[in-house]
Order: structure tokens, then sequence, then C-alpha cells
């Protein structure tokens, strides 16, 4: 039984241990145990992570949370409030060479949360050691999380070069051309068993069907996507970009019109709607208040 | 990268920002990037929007957002209630002029609210602004969100003078003729893949059988469609104003009674009942209490 | 625009009125909206409401309420609780010229209430006044809603003396003859699409088949039915009172037991059983504790 | 009009009364009510309710309700929670001529319960007066009620001598054998229309084969069947206590195998799992924390 | 009727017991009842329970619940949070001697619970004694539980050496080869009545056709399953520990791949992901924060 399992199966306590120590031992031990592969040795770097190449990578980690703010919270001084950004953002920094982390403000859209956070990692454990930061700070702690979604990226599997060359040629033709994003929305699907049985080549079809209508949609709405079939109660997280919200409205209803449609088992629920903004604009709109 | 992305990147924190001045931020930035559109031209007069104007035109972004007091604002003592409507009315006095706010008291007819709100704004940032500063206030930050639906306008896609013209007239001849309203009703619609996938044709008959019905209640009922598919859980919030709550029961019978409703996988759920006030009525109402 | 939609959209706060004026303004404008109609003549009585008249009139509206009371209530000193009932009492004789309520304790019988009012009223704006005050009583204060209902009742509409004549003789020709009832139900009832999308004379037959079975429990259950398609998450309210539980059981089964609960796609959900009390014992009950 | 429902409808407030005389006052209606009907000549005997006789008769009240502590008892000094279990006891006692309550523990099992209670009372009265004095107790008031679910005994009405004599034979046959039952389960079970509308006979005929596979494990595992149609959101409460966790797991398996689970629309949720103690050791072990 | 039912249904209250007798006393009745079972005397043994041997046994009792911190456990000073991990360390200890237990973070990964443990014991009682402890210590106090698992260990049912001879040598001779896991996930799995009511020879096929594509997981996902049928609301709650999430992702999906999965009327529901600590880091990262 190798070194975690003991230290997992040890009841001799341990002295208590500063998160920041904590954590450092959660990433050793991380390190220690995935040995030399390339995720590590990324996640190891003493430079920021390159966000253009931790976007478009496979195989990358995305946690998506969203948070209530505890009435609790405005019961602080609004000095200790004023505070809360410079904690947050020195979490964030902390963390910078093996995370990145997207804000938005939900507030005024959503019942059940008043921002999100997306965070990308090469490493989980990564991911989640900068969230049990980010949650000790006061800000943190003065948010209770509402929804947790967790994925993985991967190589496109249906529109390749090799399945479906055309179609993959027209997707991979047209770049984003409108107006700088300011909306942002998290949307799990999860397809159902009939979906999963269905072979290869009739699966292949259906998305053909499917990405033919969203060419048209290219250019005003960005896309991006995360499987997650067996890491949570979602099959994919679909996250969009845009700053034409008829133009996303239409898109999604040209999915919904198709026959892959009937296939789905949950779709939203809940859908996210937030606006982008960085992290401090968030943490200080929302530290407001009498 | 465009300047909002850097400053969604950027993990130099700023220095706390008062409300206000925040908003401020993202108000500008919106306009900053919605450029020269219709929308944002229309967003930026400094007079009042045109309510008329507003709630007749298409693309128009709607919020409905229900509110439970909570329990600890009665705790408050009723001097500070006492100012909680004027707060209130100076929030929407700033963003009057981008923004229009209905009000409607729900306590007695609802378990999970006690007041909803009715936005219209031409930008959802402009909408999501102001419902931030109604937060910030002490009755909003007393407030609980329960509900929150958001939706668009669009010009009618059915029953149009093309498409179904005789129909068209009879819709668009009719006005009403009623009591002024006292009451209103939120209710979200989802229609199934099974909807979504027939024909426009087939689609177009069923919302002519649809329209028929409906048609002798036009002079006691009012209507208003918002659509929403993929910017929330719903494919459509209908609004209705009324004074008669027999005709409403049996218009809404009427629609029960044909094959469209066998597509509705979300009808209601929630089904909010409201009386129409002004919002001053609504704070001060929710505002007493020993 | 008429005079109330113009006091609905003016932002110009009004200075706060205590709840007796507010609610009263409410009611007046009811009054004035209502005009001559024979529900705001009956409304306007000075007289206590009829309470035979109001139980048996169609076009009333029934407003079902389930409360659950705050652990913070038995925190107040049991002096404070002991002055509930009365400030409560006065309440409902405040309004007894438009509104009757029925009280109901269910604590023991149900986890999600304590107990429940059912509020009967000519105008649903008067039930809502009613409603409002009793919220801003220090016993309405520290109950928390926890499930609401609303409806209007109707004269039969199947088991018609001309579509029915032997069912509705046998219907309306035997009357309660039990032990005077002490425990009630109400159980909201919904039908799927397939049950509104037969015909009148389908869905007559399926009403006779539902008749005949209850005839027999005439004698022993009181019932009465309120319709709520369109105004809330349900088409019907079942209410019931009846002192033999074991007679009611076996009238629920035989109903359970025809074709028409297939239609059925809500049916309770909850069933809140109470036992029938004054409102003073419900709320003198409730208040005891140390 | 009778004079129950003069003291259900008449609003002068009445003086607050002391919990004994509220329930006192209920119990006496009751029985005034009740009339000369056995249930109530057993419902007011001065001597303890025999449990052997009131288990295993018919038309007997049963009242399961889930708890779970409240922080705020913790919060309590421990010298108050000592004195909880008394005070309960004497609650216990005080209604022992006509209730039996049986405790569970099921902290450790289950999510939302840390105990469960089984009250049988000849009168549903009976047992919501013993529950609003336990509810009143300290421990009765920090303990927050999860699920509440009543139903009543009924004699066989499947598996009689003359419907069914050979498998009757067996199922009265055979006695539990096992060692004490430390644990016990409390399932709701719940019939779609499809069953009730079988025939009397098709329904026989399921519940023979629903018997067969469960003569085997009458020695180790006793059973209770309480009919809840009407009375509550469930058809059955399903009672189990055994002392054997396997046996118990295969004979619902071998319950899931038949035709008749297909007709099953509730099954659990929640399945309630606990160990059997008296009162005091469950008030006791749930009164213990620093 | 025997002891225990004596102290069940004795209502004279006992004096208060400190936590450790109370369970000592559940303890011991516990071993009188299970009289001299295999079971009793394993769980008797003075020495550690043997993990190796316990993890690989039928007929072990498997307890799995997730927690969350409440926000009042932060408003403790650090110097009491400092302590919660010797407290509970001393509780693990305690019960050494009957009881496994496994802890694992969550915070990150899920919104409904900050941590899970997964409890093993010969006996459920033993399991309940430790976890009634540990909810007393002051960590266990501020952990709140949002989902609580209950199963036990069975023999191979299916793939046996008689049954299913070639894929069952596959199955067991091919072990983890992997880097040490830090992940574990905890699945709930529930089947529907069709495929209960399949013959035995017809589930053995499908789960054939299940196993087959699982066996080149073998090397990388640990796997092991628990039995929960009439225990709780799932039939199975399955558990994987891996390091290799794209493979654990890919596992799963081929699971959905195949008819089995068209049975299952419960998957996830929670999916708990976590990662895998001793319970004293576990503790002490959950105990940060100002």
């Amino acid at each position: 039984m190798n070194k975690l399992f003991y230290t997992v199966f040890s009841f001799f306590p341990k002295r208590s241990l500063g998160m920041s120590k904590i954590t450092a031992t959660i990433l050793s031990i991380c390190l220690l145990l995935a040995g030399g592969s390339a995720m590590a040795q990324q996640g190891s770097m003493s430079e920021p992570v390159d966000r253009a190449k931790i976007l478009t990578a496979p195989g990358v980690f995305g946690a998506f949370s969203t948070y209530k703010i505890r009435y609790e919270y405005y019961k602080l001084s609004s000095a200790e409030r004023k505070g809360a950004a410079d904690e947050v953002m020195a979490v964030v920094d902390k963390h910078k060479d093996k995370v990145i982390v997207d804000a938005y403000l939900t507030r005024g859209f959503e019942a059940k949360s008043d921002y999100f956070l997306r965070v990308h990692a090469y490493d989980a454990a990564a991911a989640q050691a900068f969230l049990l930061d980010f949650r000790a700070t006061r800000f943190g702690m003065n948010s209770g999380v509402t929804e947790s979604l967790v994925g993985i990226t991967k190589a496109l599997n249906y529109i390749t070069k090799d399945k479906s060359p055309d179609l993959n040629k027209d997707l991979t033709g047209t770049t984003y051309s409108g107006d700088a994003p300011r909306f942002a929305f998290m949307i799990p699907v999860k397809k159902g068993a009939e979906w999963w049985n269905l072979t290869d080549e009739q699966r292949l079809k259906e998305m053909e069907t499917h990405t033919l209508p969203t060419l048209a949609y290219l250019g005003n709405v960005k896309r991006k996507l995360y499987h997650s079939t067996g890491l949570d109660d979602t099959d994919f997280i679909t996250y969009f970009e845009t700053n034409d919200l008829g133009a996303f409205n239409n898109l999604v209803l040209s999915l919904a019109k198709i026959p892959e449609n009937k296939y789905n088992v949950r779709w939203g629920n809940p859908v996210v709607m937030g606006t982008i903004h960085s992290i401090a604009e968030v943490v200080n709109t929302l530290s407001v208040g009498q």
C-alpha cells in the first residue's frame, strides 16, 4: 500500500496547519504521485499559465461554480468588505502558475446565484487547491456555493477532418467577429441512454445535423465544450460568450429544432447567464450595500 | 484580445469603488462595446424611456424576478423601514433613462414570494445595473430573490399579416376594453423537443388553433410574450393583466383544450399571481409590521 | 391610461403609510375599479359576510395557505405570545365584512406546516388585504408561508340537471348526516393535456363514472371544489371535511379505481390534513412552549 | 350548525390557554363528537393502552414523523439538555391512556433526520394532541420535522382465508423467530392509476405473486402495513423490523422482481432506516455534545 | 417480549448519560443480541479492524455520508478550530476495533458538500455508534449532513467462476497498476422494475455486456460495489478511485453505451467527486479561515 494510502489511513492526528501549508502539502502530494506527466510539468511552471494555450488544449480540467452572497456579509463593516477584492486577488495571484480564473456577475439574471467562477487547470487537484484558498477568504467564506459542475476538455470527436471534412472546414474556418462579448452562458446538457446506445455512425450523423445550423452563428457566438460523464450529473457543460442575445436565442432555437434534441434528458437546469467582468469588479460590485 | 477581455483577465486588484461608480463603469463599458447600435443610442437617452414604445418594441430585454422579504427586515426599527421607499425610488429615478420597472404584490397569493418586479431595458446590462443598485438598497438587501426569468421581445412570428391574414386582423383589431386590470400573472412555458421538431407549417397550424379561442378574451385580458430559449430554463414567459379572474381562468382553460398543450413540458411552475401597484406602494405595504 | 396605471407607473415616492391606510387604499382602488358589480356591492356591505351564502355562491375567490411557525417565535416571552390571538382576531374582525376565514391545525400530521387558513372573499384583492394585515401581526410575522393555492368557485359544470339529471338528483339529494367533522383535507389536483383534449361528452362520461362511487359517501364526507387553472399550478383545489377517516380513505380509493385517475398529473403533493378549530384555538395552541 | 362549528367560526378571541388545557379541550371535543363509538371508549380508558391489542387491531391511526435536531439545541447548556428526557417522558406518560409511542435513532443512516417517532392511537386527534405536547417540550421545540406520514390499519384485504386460503395459512402460520430486531425501516409506497384500475381479481393475483417470495422471510423480518390513500401523499406506509440486514435486502429484492413492482410510482423516497431504542435513549443520545 | 423490547417500551426516563456511555450501551446491546455470530466476534476484536479483510469481505456494512461545514464554524476562534482534528481522531481511535473510516475532500468540486466519509463495519450499529460520536465532536456538530447512503457488500453474483468463467478470469486477473489514486467518486445507481423483472439469464447476459468494456480500465480505475435495495433509495452505491480522470470519463461513457443503461432510473444524483486524504487533513483543511 503506497505512501498516500498510508497517510489516508494513519489515524495519528497532525497538528493543525495553516491553509497555505495544507494546500502546499496537497499539491506536493499531487506532484509526487502524478510523477513526471506532462500535466504535472505544465502544472508546476513558475510563470503564469498560458491562457491561450490552456483554453484550447485537450485534457484540461474545468470547474464551474455559482455562488450566492450570504446576508451576513452585508452586516460586516464596509471597511472589512473594502479589503475583500485584494484578498481574493492575492489568492488568484498565488495560484496563477497552475490555474486561470474567469468571473461573471449573475445577480439580476439568476435567483440562485450572484456570480459564478470558471476555473481551468491541467490538474483537477490544482483547481481544488485554488478554490479551497478562495473559500477561505472573507469573500469566499461569505459566498454560499449553489451549483458546481466539473468537466474536462477533449479534441473534437465527431466533426473531424477525417469523419466530416467539409463541416470541419466550415467549423474551423470562421472566427468570432462580433463586438467583444459582454454576456456568458453556462448550460449543462445530459443525453439519455437511447443517445449513447446509438452507433457511432448514427451519432455522427446527428452531430452533423446539429452542426449545420450553428455555422451561421460562429461570427457572433463563442462556444466551448466540457465533458462531464462520470465526473458529474451531466454529460456536457456547454459554455457560450456573446454580445448579441437575439442571435444567441436564435442559435439555441435552431438546435432545439433538430432530432438530437429529443435525446436530451437534461438541458440547462440551470441555464446560468452572467455578464463578463474581472474578478475584482465582481467582488467590488457585490461588496457594496449598507 | 480587446480591452474588456484585458480587464477581465487582469488580476491586479482595483481599489473598491462605490456601487454607483461600479455600475457607471459597467454601463460605460457596455456603451463602448455596443458601439453605435440603435439599442445603445436609445439606452443612452437622457430623458426617461418612452414607456409606450419600449412595451411594444421588439428586441427589448425583460427581467422578471420574485422576492421574499427576509424575517430580519422586520427586526429593523420602523423608522429605518419608513425610509425604504424613498431609497428605492431614488434608484428607479437614477436608471429611468434606460429602464422601466413595474411592481406587483404577491403576498397572500404566493408562498415563495411577497412581490415581483418586471424590468424592461433595450440593453440587458442596463437592466442588471438597475437590479444591482436595487439590491444594494436596504429594502433590496432584505429581499431574497426566489425566482428570476429573463427573455426578449420579438415581432409576431406565426400569426402575421402574410402567414395568417384573417387571424392577424382579428388579433390586432380588438383592444382591451375592461376595467383597469388589478391582477397580473407571470407564467413560464417550455415546449418539448417534439414541438420544435415540427415543421414551421405544422407549428403555424397549431398556433392558429391556439389563437382562435383566445380572440374572445382580447377585451378583458391583456397579454405580452417574452422569448427565453437559451437565455433561461424556459422557452417563453407569458405575462397577463386582467380585472376578471373568471375570464382569465376560462381563457387558460380554452388553451388547455387544444393539441398544442400536449407539447408543453413546463407550464407555470411557478404561476405567479400579483396585484398591480406602484413600487412605492409595494415597498410601503411590505415595510409595515411590529 | 387610467388612474391606476398612472399610480402604477408614477415613480414619485409616496410617504410611508401605516398598513391599515395602505390596505384601505388598495381596497378603495379595488372598489373604484370594480365599479358597480355585484361582487363589489357584496364586498362592501358593512355587516359581516353571510357565511352560508359565500360558501355556496359561484364566483367566490378562495385562498388556501399553509404556515409553519418560526423557531424565533418561541424565543419571545410567553407574555408577548399570549397577546397573539387577540391581535389576530382584531384583524379578522376588521375584515369580517369582506372576508371569512377558517383555520386548521396541521402540526402532528404535516412536516411542512403547523396550521393552514382558508379564506373566502367575493374579491381576490379583499382576500389579499386580509392576509397582508394578518402577516403584519406578531403571529403572522412569525409564520412562514409554506404553500399557497388560490381558486374560484363555479356552478356545477358536468353533473347538472340538464346533462346528467339522475346523478344530479342523487348528488343534490343527500346531505351530510355524520358527526360534526373534526378533520379537513386540502388536496390539489391537476389534469394533463390528454384530459383537456377530450371532448366535452367524453369528460362528462368520465365525470359520471367519477360521481357514481362517491354517492355512498355524501353522508359522511363533505366536499367543496375550487377551480385554479391559470390562477395557480393546479387545476383544482379539492377540500373535504369528515369525522370518519376510514370512510374518507375508502372514498378516495374508489376514485383511484376509475379511468379518470389516469388523467391526473398532480394529485395532492401536498395532501394537507388538519383538525378544524377556531382561529383563536389555533393561535393559542401554537403559542405555547418554553 | 353544531357546537364545534360555532367555536370554529366564532371570532371572539379566547384568553390564551396553557397547552395542557388546550389539548384537554381538543380531546374533550373529540370525545364529545366521537360519541359512543368503540374507538372513543378505548381512547378514553384511564389505564395505559394495551400495546399488543392496538398493534394488531384494524382502524388504528398511525403517525410517522422524522426529526432533525436544530443546531441551536447544542447551544443550550448541557444542564438544560439533561432535563430533556424527563420532560418528554412526562408527556408520553400523560398521554399513555390514548397513545403509544415508539422511537428510532436515524442519525448516521439518514441525512434528513436524526430520529423518528411512530405513534399509534385509536383516534387521530389523540395522536395529534400527544405530538402537540411533545413539540412544546424543549426537545420537541428544538426538533425540526422533516417528514410526516399518516395512515390507518385495516384487516388483510387480499390474502384472506376466503380469497387465498393456502397463502393465508402460510402467512399466518409462521412467526418471527430471529434475534430481537435492532433495525427498523419506514418505506412509503404509492401505486399508479394503472394499478388501481385493475380488477379486484387481477390485483389479488398480483398480491399472491407478491406474497409467495416473502414467506421465506417471515422468520427474520417483521412487517406492518398502514393505509394512507387520501390521508397523505402515499398509498401505503410499510414498516419493517429486523436484525438481519442481508435478509431484509434479499426480501426487498424478491419484491422488486415481480410484476407488481411495475405499478409503483413511489417506493421509498424516503426509505428511513433507524435503530430501535426507548424514547429516553433517543433523547439522551441526541442531547450530548459540547 | 425480550429485554430490548422492554427497554424500548419502558417509559421510565433514565438519567442522561454521557455519549461514550450511551454508545457503549448501544454496542453492548448489539453484541448481546447479535449473539455468537462471526460478525459480532470480529466486531468485538480489541485490536484494530483488519483493513484489507473488511474491504474485501462480503456482508460488510458501508455508510457513505456527505457534509457541509456550517457558516457558524468559522465564527469560532481559530484556537477552538485548531483542536478539532485531535477530537475527531480520538473518536476514530475509540472505534478502531469495529470501524474503519475513509475521508474525502469535495469542496471545490461539489456544491452540496465540503467532504464525505466512507465508514465500514461488520455491524451497522457499530457504524452508527461511530457516527454518533463523530457528530458530537465540535467539527461534527458544525457539519450539516447533506447526503447519506448505506449498503452492504456481497460476493460477485453475476460474473462468477461458474456462470461466466472467461469474464471472471479476466475480471479477477488484472489488478490496478496506475499511480496512487488521488480522486474518488461515489455514484448511486437504481434500476427500474423492468430490470428486476428480467430473468436471471437475461440479467446475466446484460451484465456480461456491461463487464466487457470495463476490462480495459481495470489497470487505472479501482471500483467497489455496495448493495442498498431496501436499505436506502438506491439499489447500488458504486465507488471508484483513480488518478486518471480522462480514463474514468471514458470508462463511464463505455457503460453508457450498452443496453443495461436503459434500465437505470437513477444514475448519480448526486455524483460525488472528492480527493483522497487522511481525516486529519480533511478536518484541518476545512478548519482554516478568518
